[in-house]
């Protein structure tokens, strides 16, 4: 397939050098994922913006969505939010936001924020059409290109754009009816955009309009899953395939373009359809990067969201998804907070580490088996160094302190590491 | 293979009924099962514990872990735990006290447990062995005989006894050095005391003294898993492989005694390794019902195990497993509290419904499609009632109190599901 993204046009030689280092991959073989189209890369090592690179062969990533909605428009508690979700070991954050001043929100993340910023331009179209003229089927084609520029100018990495939801694919949808209908907020503002002014969506039918502004700004498009299913029931269905299917062609076109691109979906999955689903992505998307939300691998537990997504995000990432959109506990009843930040980005870490250690990623698996031999020595400190959120192993073991200190507070001295340790032809251990 | 399993010596028609309505399967399957040995059944339809089958085609079960510790030896706090991880959907609890007056700690959870009930009998017996002679390693063969009869005669219903820790499957662990040795406290009691005394394990040597107790009293046996490991880098070591097939010859010994058996496995294992390793257990175990611990899919993240178990878990049931073992966020760091317990207790119901659903297993499917459309309907109370926890789902919608009472504060009046039932050619929903 033709293709020319140019590594070194998007990025620079000290930036890929320092994203192939913290892989500890070849610099090479960055730069060929890079020019495939099946890495995309971000930041600059003499920039604000760490370097980062997302795909194939890489470090499972992942992002944290945040942003301000309606009822809750306050940006200093989303800026409270990004400095944990990235202390906590986010890779990306999004800026959701649908409340206050957006542009004003938008700017004061992308200035506090170390990472990867990514946006979702059609919700400050909706917002401010909405403003203006009462109801979001008002905005204009116009209108959302300049929301667009506007957001590129600001520096935003990159932008799901749900350019996939076409007249197409909507009848696709259309056509076997759905438990959960459209759950995602764009796919559900554009097929109603489309349906009320009898018009092919513009991110589509203008998408050479829209990579030019991609091209002239650096910015990424992740090609959003508008119809992705929000129920278990609707996974694999006509209209989530369909859209699939678009993104693919749209792929090939942004590459042309010079554009970095990636492919977002599945949505609730069961457990039984994840692996096919996301070789199918990659099969129809060119390879592309699969940025992936959950998935949910059953729609019952409301409030423990980050664990129905972190099993569903752990298959898809052994299957060969490369980045992880974090659910928090929040999902299905409100906006996190900060708590709910905490163990969405925590949840998605172990998701994305657990299929790190069997997809080889080097230094995974590695990883695990220090910490291992830290619980055979019974090292507390070195333990609580070694995990994934240290903080909370200091502060629980300090909560439950221990009578014997080499032990925990569970066994005491019962404790089967010190009862092997003692075990006259005790087992050699391989540290 | 020969098996006198007879579901009417070892429960009677109405709980055996009771336990089919609530299975939604045929009696006549519910008891070929039974018989088959791939199903074991507990409680009493006219009796204080609540009838339970677990096995092949049934709900895959879960269970809660409780008891004191030397530092923690309060009965009252255990039986609050009780209390929660019944409430919270617990179809099982374990008795693993070792702090406190045992007997007394093991009487009050089963006068106040009404779900099945297991215990580990060698904690007492090395416990009752460091007080009067200040090492598990003065255990007698007789002493650990006495306890197993103490705690039958209390009414337990099951008993985890680590058989299958031999001379042989200590020297095949020995063979192949590990990381993170034996993990196991009763694995670590046994072989420990093997070695000091230079005694093969009794409840292998003697083990038709021990299904002549458990036949007596009604007792199932669990057989233990003592050389499981403990990290991901031990997973299917030759220690664990030599365990579980000494745990199969064993199966059909118990079966041959008329004495309902399971096996227990697989411990810490990276995620390529589940499926295969649960179908050798149903292989070498000849589809004795498996009761696993998580497994844990990554060493990395104390304080979340709950989670690295949940999506073990999930892979293992969807594979075969039977019963699920929770594992709260206090795993490698200390006792769990009530707050672990429910939230150990939630993590592993997702883990068992998620893979029921995609097991077949009636009613599964449905329970998600009732929430799907609660959610399509906007119907907030019904998806509270709908949810593995209501509880937390209605508080937590009242702490983010949102001003459209139909739609969240997440997304307010930007809600996907609102616009997308605006519009004019909206899909058909299924309901």
């Amino acid at each position: 397939m033709s293709c020319i993204i140019d590594p070194l046009r998007i990025s620079d030689e000290a930036t890929l050098a320092a994203i192939a280092r913290d892989e500890q991959i070849a610099v090479g073989k960055l730069a060929a994922g890079v020019r495939a189209g099946e890495i995309v890369v971000f930041g600059r090592a003499d920039g604000p913006v760490r370097p980062l690179g997302i795909g194939a062969g890489l470090r499972t990533k992942i992002n944290a969505n945040l942003g301000t909605s309606p009822d809750f428009p306050d940006v200093q508690e989303e800026l409270r939010k990004l400095e944990a979700a990235v202390t906590m070991g986010a890779d990306t954050v999004m800026d959701l936001s649908t409340g206050g001043d957006l542009d004003a929100v938008r700017r004061a993340m992308r200035e506090q924020c170390p990472v990867t910023l990514g946006t979702v331009p059609i919700y400050q179209a909706a917002v401010e059409a909405q403003e203006r003229f009462s109801s979001t089927d008002k905005m204009t084609a116009d209108h959302i290109f300049e929301v667009i520029e506007r957001q590129a100018q600001d520096g935003i990495d990159f932008m799901t754009l749900h350019c996939a939801v076409t007249h197409g694919s909507v009848a696709a949808l259309d056509s076997s009816p759905r438990v959960g209908g459209i759950v995602s907020r764009g796919g559900s503002m554009l097929a109603n955009w489309m349906a009320a002014n009898h018009q092919e969506n513009p991110l589509y039918e203008q998408y050479d309009r829209l990579l030019e502004i991609l091209a002239k700004y650096g910015v990424a498009a992740s090609l959003g899953d508008g119809l992705r299913p929000g129920a278990v029931a609707d996974a694999s269905d006509l209209g989530q395939i369909a859209e699939m299917r678009v993104q693919g062609e749209l792929v090939l076109a942004a590459r042309e373009a010079g554009v970095q691109v990636f492919v977002e979906g599945p949505g609730h999955m069961p457990l039984d359809q994840i692996v096919g689903i996301v070789l199918l992505h990659k099969q129809l998307g060119h390879n592309a990067p699969l940025y992936v939300l959950g998935p949910l691998v059953t729609d019952v537990a409301p409030g423990y969201d980050h664990i129905t997504a972190a099993i569903g995000g752990t298959l898809c990432a052994a299957a060969g998804a490369d980045y992880l959109c974090y659910v928090t506990p929040a999902e299905h009843i409100g906006l996190p907070d900060e708590r709910d930040v905490i163990e969405g980005v925590v949840a998605s870490r172990i998701a994305a580490h657990a299929a790190d250690v069997v997809k080889g990623v080097p230094g995974a698996a590695e990883w695990d088996d220090k910490m291992s031999a830290a619980r055979r020595h019974l090292d507390w400190e070195r333990m609580a160094e070694l995990a994934l959120d240290p903080g909370t192993v200091r502060t629980r073991r300090n909560e439950r302190g221990t009578l014997d200190a080499k032990a925990c507070s569970m066994c005491g001295k019962f404790c089967s590491i010190k009862i092997d340790l003692a075990r006259p032809a005790a087992a050699g251990t391989k540290d």
